[in-house]
């Protein structure tokens, strides 16, 4: 098959329109069309890429990676509280995955069922021969209530949503640094590419919230960017840390876990900043409790500028160990 | 340097947002944000991606590279007669690349000239490290009059802008097909980087045009886009195609300049059609001529549904040859 062959069969999808009334033209055309009398606020843009041996590792199932490809650009909407609508897909494909139907199905197969659990359909993309696998994803939504780095208020609490470190366990694995058995192995690959979508939940709570970000690169150094941009410190309470029950299934013992955990990364969970107040925290929980979030309250925003604090002495051990990023 | 550090050194310009009034938040934060009020009509996305050793050859011009990357997807935004005005990137770049900041300068270089030139602002994107170099962008636009591919009529006039061939040529020449001598090389290179960048000349003319779409497979294989989706024919006067000069210069035979120039591709220039209508056409010329857009007309739109015809006998011993695609 060529390129437009493959495209109609698999990237493609039927009912796009009917579910997505802001959709003028979809695929198919010089360029999708949208709306913009249907949309609400602002329109946000996200972009990511995911390269093999970089993001993932060779012979990673393509279905969970379609999952991830989508889930680590719909972290960056839920982080700016926006609803998304939309997105493109640019896939290069080495020969080998080319003349590989079952891989391209499988493929296409995890986008359409991540997309719609999303509730966001394809409007464009294209494929391209290469010597290296790679996925790039745009993805669009609209944003009532923003979320932005810069706005975290001095005494605000500090919330995290689900599970840490376990994304990051998988990938200790993969490089051969831990040894799994097979059960805690699968686990540990499904949180790895199938983060939690948190999209609802931020965009339902986006007026509550003050500043957020998502967890890519380790909660430490994903909040010290809302530390810098917000100009305010923080302290962590590390005990309360929501540790992933797999690290310790997985014999690691309370520093690993920390480590991983803090600058692990790839958890695509949120961290954010709320203003201490009764009411507001109740409708929080409220908002928590209908999308099935956890929360787990791990400190709160000081006023002293950058500063990342913890109490725990065995924190400041580890934190100062090898990562130059965290001053003190 | 890591990729925050490049990212803000080369890629987060100033003055974004003070030339375009719609931009709410640029790159920095988790998403752009796009304020939607501002913008007309409906909004247009397209995306495409330039692997290296695919769609360019290896050791090309960074600088030049950049605007062709951006020029490709600004010609999809000309064929449906939008205005562009935001652009997302992502950069994958070997360890090579990486290594090399006056690599990095002269893309970045090639990015902001073009960018500037069209008028659009870089709102997001993403750097990685892998084994091959390719540059995926994503541009956004506003849309008034949309140019589909599926709306060109029965008798409309057949429109192409500027002239065929020349990026076609420098392929030939970068696989040894055809021999150039340098000022000749030179020319097609540039050529082959730099298509002349139409969305002006289509956003103004976009009320006058039917249908439209841009040639990047080659005017036979895209105008064979619209027959199909029109469900119409086409009688082209091969006579009258614009054909480079560079071709006889660099002392290609009839047959050959034709070839290139039906089949070639990577001209980025429009194919469009027009009622025939004295004052339209009047109008249509005045907006070329503003917009310093050269205008050759090639045909006309027939009611024998997918059917592309031509007169002249060597069109057709040509046109026979190994196209398949092409049907009599």
């Amino acid at each position: 098959m060529n390129e437009f062959e493959i495209i109609k069969k698999y990237f493609a999808w039927d009912n796009q329109e009917k579910d997505h009334p802001e959709l003028a033209v979809g695929v198919g055309d010089d360029c999708a069309l949208i709306e913009l009398s249907k949309l609400k606020g602002t329109l946000a843009i996200t972009t990511d890429t995911l390269v093999e041996g970089v993001h993932f590792f060779k012979e990673s199932n393509p279905l969970l990676l379609a999952c991830k490809a989508l889930l680590v650009n719909l972290s960056d909407l839920a982080a700016m509280g926006a609803r998304p609508l939309f997105f493109t897909l640019s896939l290069v494909l080495t020969e080998k995955e080319y003349q590989n139907l079952r891989f391209i199905e499988a493929l296409s197969r995890g986008f359409k069922t991540q997309a719609r659990e999303a509730g966001i359909a394809l409007v464009g993309g294209n494929l391209s021969k290469g010597s290296e696998f790679s996925i790039t994803i745009s993805i669009f939504g609209e944003c009532e209530h923003k979320l932005l780095r810069s706005k975290a208020l001095v005494n605000d609490l500090i919330f995290v949503t689900g599970n840490l470190g376990a994304p990051a366990l998988y990938v200790e694995y993969g490089y051969k640094r831990v040894n799994l058995e097979r059960s805690l192995k699968g686990e540990a690959s499904y949180k790895f590419f199938k983060p939690n979508l948190r999209t609802d939940f931020a965009y339902q709570a986006a007026h509550l919230i003050h500043s957020a970000i998502d967890i890519s690169d380790g909660l430490v150094g994903d909040l010290k960017h809302i530390l810098r941009q917000s100009k305010v410190g923080a302290l962590i309470r590390l005990k309360r840390l929501p540790v992933d029950l797999l690290l310790e299934k997985a014999h690691l013992n309370f520093e690993q876990q920390l480590s991983l955990s803090l600058f692990g990364g790839g958890d695509y969970e949120l961290i954010f900043t709320v203003k201490q107040d009764k009411r507001l925290l109740k409708e929080l929980y409220q908002i928590a409790k209908k999308t099935n979030t956890k929360l787990s309250l791990i400190g709160r925003i000081t006023d002293k500028k950058e500063i990342l604090e913890v109490k725990e002495p065995y924190g400041k051990a580890l934190l100062d160990k090898g990562f130059e990023f965290v001053h003190f």
